[in-house]
């Protein structure tokens, strides 16, 4: 179902291969996710967007499990049906339990609640928030 | 500016000085934002959202920090104005900094940019992820 | 800094004056918005927005202010600023008081808020909605 | 597939059971939608939830009927599968007729495509809309 | 599964068939998606937004294909699942190659990405942008 | 107003400057627009954002003008605006005319309605699509 179908390990060029090694490796696992599957019929989307996702998503200021809770929130609020499935797995190999996912979702709501409200309330900005 | 106008403390009546005491109380300042004072004219709306995030910004499983960076990759994510301006200044209070802001309006980008790229592909979701 | 500018009336063709008079005249008001002005450089997109927008808007199952109420509503769901200022007005115009807006958007919040919580919690949609 | 599972009544705790009762009081039903089920794993976020929505749907200055219309609109607007679903039955439950729908989905879709007109045509707000 | 149903051509009545052979005859195929078989419930609405999409999509200053895959960046941006699935294969009709597709999606979730930064950082508009 | 504020040329560190300029000459211009210099405060999110951008961008399959055409259209339907303002006057430079301009915004604005007509229509996919 997937526009330009999923390429296996087992069909993939030496080029794919690569990548899906280093995600492997990367995330201490032994398979490779359909969306990665998915972008491989264009190893330059691949390529690059493995590269940007392990440069953003390892330990810095942030750990990584408040990364990728921030990766649930984003594909909460877009609704996002495959993200949702996935990234809320990744959250959950990295540490986060169901009292977290519950007020990470219960900050998610408020927080899509409230933009409409300024939004709709035609609320000036604070003159101290433009600094 | 604000549709039903903003209601500063000195005209505001009991009963919406409550909620604004609580606020100033709970958030350990002395002034209230522009968008409860928008809320205001409705006392309804006012004291139902402020108990509602006074109820969910809290600490708990998450810390207070956390959530309110949580808030942010929301209101970016729905580029709602106000609220970026509003919550960025929040997180700085709560204790993000500079470097912390940048991974986390890194993360956010991502997953907005992959959030497509998965629905784009028509990318099905892993078996193992439907659990 | 309309992309195109704004057509005014005086500089107007006798094709886009056509539209900006049944405008005025199916409003019963002397002035044309600025998105009108601004579509004018484009006259076919300029018709068939008006026309659709014509036929939409009447009173048939549902009267014109709950029509004006939607508009508002998902203008604010999308924060289109333009739009939460011009048809708030064209709400008022139909009747939308005070009260009611401050329902409406305590509805719009609401369901922005829980739209995200059933996608985020990944809720299967139950078997008697799916007639 | 929910994140955190359904809670039945039957295995739900009395706190739980409580909303579950109020719910089905309330809406005149024998029932409780996936939604409260999925939500009620976290009591503190389930009765927060169903008791704004319980304060925000009654009939106020804007009937039932029109708040469950407005659910629909904002639910279309954000595309929530789930939701839209949901929402559809409940409005027709308050009365909408086909006509209705069909007059309410000709708002949504019309006001979604001038939000975009407006936006990407970059039309200033008309000052009389400004106050 | 369509909230008013499907209706066939076989049942159609004379006003719907109409629009259904006119986009038989100007999309050059003997069939009519789904889409149009759910507007088609209200006729009003089935014709006007037939009417529209047919004047819009034709070849203009911009030819069809680019429309077509205007129209694939809008719905993967939105993550309609049904106008990705339709739309794909209408610009895949069109002449649209895996190649070009993959170029699409990658700029899709570039912009999908940088909208989000350039919203979060709060970044202002230059003014050479404002002419 | 930008959250980390702006990193103009002459304050810039080597490792910035090395990618200003890389934009100058990419782009053939003497200016680096705003979102670059507010990104710069983190090197390594503008570093990854402008050498994505930059592949991304150039001809391929698809040539530079449907490129910058396809990102206005992704930024008007999220209704960015300094994207808008900016992209647009990309597109222009890439040699998009007001009449290209015109027939872009017809599509983006049919295809934001045409998204939620199928949402909330519930519109199932055809099975045609779905190989």
């Amino acid at each position: 179902m997937a526009t330009l179908g999923l390429i296996e390990y087992a069909d993939a060029s030496a080029e794919v291969r690569a990548v899906y090694d280093d995600i492997m490796v990367t995330r201490k696992t032994d398979r490779v996710n359909n969306f990665w599957k998915a972008l491989a019929r264009d190893p330059a989307t691949l390529r690059r967007t493995w590269e940007s996702v392990k440069q953003i998503m390892g330990t810095g200021a942030l750990d990584a499990l408040t990364k990728e809770m921030i990766y649930v929130a984003v594909s909460a609020t877009n609704q996002c049906a495959y993200c949702i499935a996935s990234h809320t797995a990744s959250a959950r190999k990295a540490g986060m339990t169901d009292s977290m996912f519950a007020e990470l979702m219960a900050v998610v709501g408020m927080a899509n609640e409230t933009n409409r409200l300024a939004s709709g309330y035609q609320v000036e900005i604070d003159e101290q928030f433009k600094t």
